[in-house]
Order: structure tokens, then sequence, then C-alpha cells
């Protein structure tokens, strides 16, 4: 069956960051609709954000391309250009290698969800914007790591 | 600016089927949202069908996973396993290499549309279910045969 039955996707929270940055992450959870339909090229998960949620911390990826389409409710969208705010059908694209982090704010007082596409690249570097953190992915394993590679306490 | 201007994204019709498949695409056009948000791993298109229009030929693909989401209306999805509806959130995928051919028809009396995603392969084959053809895709220029690779008249 290609459609996918939405009320049989999980609904994960949690962060693989290290801390204090996973525990921001409280408001947020997600649900993996390709793995669900057994998709293994590109990502697509909706991403769900409580009133005052953030997606991740801002960040932009070196080899990935990421989409995102906003399902439900507004989010604003935080990058080196300032703050945009983004409604249900509105979409933003990130293409790899932009050194520009983005993430997403939910400002409102009710849920907000927004489809993200992301290439599922065998290896990948990610960059955080505000914080001296990267992360390098080798199939489907993060490592984090101060950005010049020297260990980062709390990293698993 | 990462938002995608959706009022700018230029609407498409057109079909590169050989006769006579082209010309029952009409009620299809698209906005390739991806290409104006600078993507290039995967393609994220809105497609617009009008009441009574058709997707595409019923078809599959070799290389490429596709995923879909209905953004407005309700369409019809054929594959071997029948006719399931999909609503406005509903979701679909379509592994690579699931030799499933599947399109959608509108059969409301108003505009639906839907998100489809698909890998960017630098080749790629699909094979179409119901009519004897397929297509060859190299680095964006297909060429449509039979399924034994002879020659199909009106093809370019």
């Amino acid at each position: 069956m290609a459609k996918i039955d939405l009320s049989n996707v999980p609904r994960k929270t949690g962060s693989g960051y290290p801390e204090p940055y996973a525990s921001m992450m409280s408001k947020r959870s997600y649900l993996r609709l390709g793995d669900a339909g057994g998709l293994t090229q590109f990502g697509a998960n909706i991403t769900i954000l409580e009133p005052g949620g953030v997606s991740s911390m801002r960040h932009w990826h070196v080899h990935e391309d990421e989409f995102v389409m906003v399902t439900q409710g507004a989010v604003v969208l935080v990058n080196d250009d300032g703050e945009t705010e983004l409604r249900a059908g509105d979409c933003a694209a990130f293409p790899a290698g932009v050194e520009n982090g983005h993430h997403f704010l939910n400002r409102t007082d009710a849920e907000a969800r927004f489809l993200v596409i992301g290439t599922c690249a065998a290896t990948e570097t990610v960059y955080y914007s505000d914080v001296d953190m990267m992360v390098v992915d080798v199939d489907g394993v993060g490592t984090y790591t101060r950005k010049d590679g020297s260990p980062m306490p709390g990293a698993q």
C-alpha cells in the first residue's frame, strides 16, 4: 500500500545534541513519513512544534539539500537574513553548501507542523551558526564536536 | 531569501510524452518549487490537476524514490492494488524499483494539488504500466521507446 497510514507513524521526541542543546528541543517532535513508506534516498518528516518550540539549533548542511513546506499553523524562519513568517502552504529551500544557518520557531499559541525533505547523503557535515558545534554524520551515526574538531563535553 | 515566492514560480503545462499520451495531460500543470529554491538533489513540484485531470501515465521509477503529499482537494491514487482516495494532508510513498505503477486522478469538481518529491538521479528509467512505453532519462533528457527499446512513433 503506497498510502502512508499517518495514525501508525510513531511520534518521536528527543535529540542527539549534547546538553544544553538537547533540552532546548523538548517542544519538538516528528513523524518519519519517508521511513514509514520505505524511502531511503531522502527523508520526509513532519516536524511538530508546540507553542514556544524550536525545530533545531540554527544550522546549514554541507552536502544535503533541504526543503520545507508548512502544513499547519505558522512558524518563524530565522536565518542570517533575519526573520520570515511562514504560514500553512508556504515553502522554503536550503540548498546544500549555502552557509546561512536556519531554524524554525513557533511563537504562536497553537501547534505548528511542517514537512521537511532532506537528501540522505552517505556522509554529511552540519555546522551550527550560533554555537561552537558541528556534527559529522556517517551512515546515520553522528559525532558532535567543536568546530575545530575537538571533543565536546557531553557529546556521545 | 530561503522562502520561496510562490507567486513568482511559473506554472508549466505540457508533456514530453509522444502522442496520444501528451494530449491526455492537458488538465495537469505544475510549479517547480525546488528549482525556484535552487535545489538540485531532488525535485519538489506542486502538481495541479483540474477536474478530470490525470497526473501522468501510470508508471514506476527504477532508480528514484518518490513521495507525495496532497495539499488541496482530493485525488484518487491508482496502482496495481486498486484505487485509494487521498485528501489534503494524506501522503504516499513510492520506493525506487518497486514494480507497481501509479498515477493520480482528479474526479472531483474542484482543483486538486499535491506536492511531489522525487530524487534527481543522473540516469533514470521509467516504465509505464498500461501502455508499451518506457523512457530513459540521462542528465534530464528523456528518450521514449517501446519496452523492447524499439522506436516509438511520435517520440522525440
